[in-house]
């Protein structure tokens, strides 16, 4: 029986860096919040507690202390709110993102109606949105597109969707517009991501997709799976069932942008367990699958 | 048996206004030039040829002649060429030829890398490249494009184009480029009489498409029309072949933007008699189909 793991698995540039700033930050200070979860990993997050690092759900909890603005941006009139109280700010939002609030601005100063490929309950989307003064467009797929003509329209997109729903979101509103601008604002790591998810799901008997059940990008990779491959998205070794493996000869294991690296060798370890294998590894680095090419 | 006529067929917009240009022209001067076809029809270019109106084909044949600039446009040097040397220009430029070739200025002068859908060789492309003083690329179809990568890119395309050609070619580059600025510089008519000619095709046994041998939009409907039903593209009545009707029940007719109606009464009532039919129609509008919904 063959585990492996698609590469490119597990934490991205911006995940890493939140989580760095975030660290730092809490070695000068007693304690500092964070308004919303920094990343969407319940593991990593209830780490981060016990470094002092606590989770906010709303403006009232902050408490005058530092705040530490997630990964995913925060909306601009919680921005404006924070430096109105004078509230220190760590800025933790991924540089990606930030990027792609600045497009969203300038599309619109420029007069294009702008249309955002996403999930409009998606944090990132939602801070994103707030950017704009005027009407957006949020739609999750080109299905969604209503029989409606514009004169010029500028086109984003939030950091984790598939390039592949962009390009039909692109297609179908070529007839329906004079004029669009389109800014290809998903990350490129998503989409490697993605690609060697693909890539390993085609060629296993059964997929595990580690990461948060409110990661955006995590459920991407299980519905990517999903069309090849029976798939289970977990986010801890424990919700792992032995029965899955059964008449199984290539396991395949994926995990989401924020998954943290000791969760994804748990879980790595778990199913060796499962399947009889007395072996372990310490690191990621020494799954297989995780280097190769 | 029907014959029926696709709605939209023949004159558009643009090949109206050329012709009445060069009319008008002509009355007011003994001789005048145009340089190339005026439009891509033999023979309405023969019919103005007996109003004064003379087809030259290069620079020096002009002799200083009134010089009526064809509805496809010329390239930017001939225009400068004329006016170095002080003759008079009738410009006759489709007006959205004109503003085709506005956009290809000013996308490439704000640091778009320029790709137009079209045929290198045809006129209006030759046309609209020359008002890009950069490196552009033509694509005839999404097929053609290379693997390489864009940072911003100009789409535009040549005016008598398949949208959905233009689409795919769309969809193709999102993941090739940064950004993608796209002008839908297809025509409104193209759109519409191709749609037309299509619906036609579907519910005929045999197409009759009409208009010049080297008019680009025509051999667009011949093109659509093949992947349904056998097709014939003629210019005139007498190609026609009375055998091509032989157990047919549903005859369809179409005709290209720059096809004069009397051509097309012609052929209409040249069916009519190869199928021993004795009625006639006097005018385009009496042909079943052209006016319906």
């Amino acid at each position: 029986m063959n585990v492996r793991i698609a590469k490119n698995s597990g934490f991205c540039f911006g995940v890493k860096r939140a989580i760095k700033i975030a660290l730092e930050a809490s070695k000068k200070n007693h304690e500092i919040v964070t308004l919303g979860s920094i990343i969407h990993n319940p593991q990593m997050v209830a780490k981060l507690e016990s470094e002092g690092i606590i989770k906010v759900d709303n403006f009232d909890q902050i408490k005058k202390r530092p705040t530490i603005i997630r990964s995913h941006g925060v909306k601009k009139e919680i921005l404006d709110e924070l430096i109105k109280n004078d509230i220190e700010i760590i800025n933790a939002t991924c540089p990606y993102v930030s990027k792609t609030q600045d497009y969203a601005k300038s599309l619109s100063e420029e007069g294009y109606y702008l249309i955002i490929l996403g999930d409009r309950d998606h944090p990132e989307v939602k801070a994103l949105r707030s950017y704009v003064d005027k009407e957006v467009l949020i739609v999750a797929n080109a299905d969604e597109l209503e029989d409606k003509q514009f004169k010029k329209i500028g086109i984003i997109s939030q950091t984790t969707r598939r390039v592949e729903d962009l390009q039909e979101l692109v297609k179908k509103l070529v007839p329906k517009c004079h004029e669009m601008r389109v800014i290809n604002t998903i990350c490129n790591a998503t989409t490697v991501r993605q690609n060697s998810t693909l890539n390993l799901a085609k060629v296993s008997d059964i997929m595990i997709v580690i990461g948060g059940k409110n990661s955006s990008n995590t459920k991407m990779l299980a519905k990517i799976c999903e069309s090849f491959v029976k798939t289970y998205h977990i986010e801890i070794a424990c919700e792992i069932n032995k029965k899955w493996f059964i008449n199984k000869q290539n396991i395949g294991l994926t995990a989401g942008a924020s998954t943290p690296d000791w969760v994804i060798v748990e879980v790595y370890n778990h199913i060796l367990e499962c399947v009889g294998n007395i072996n372990k590894v310490e690191n990621i680095e020494d799954i297989p699958g995780f280097r190769e090419d």
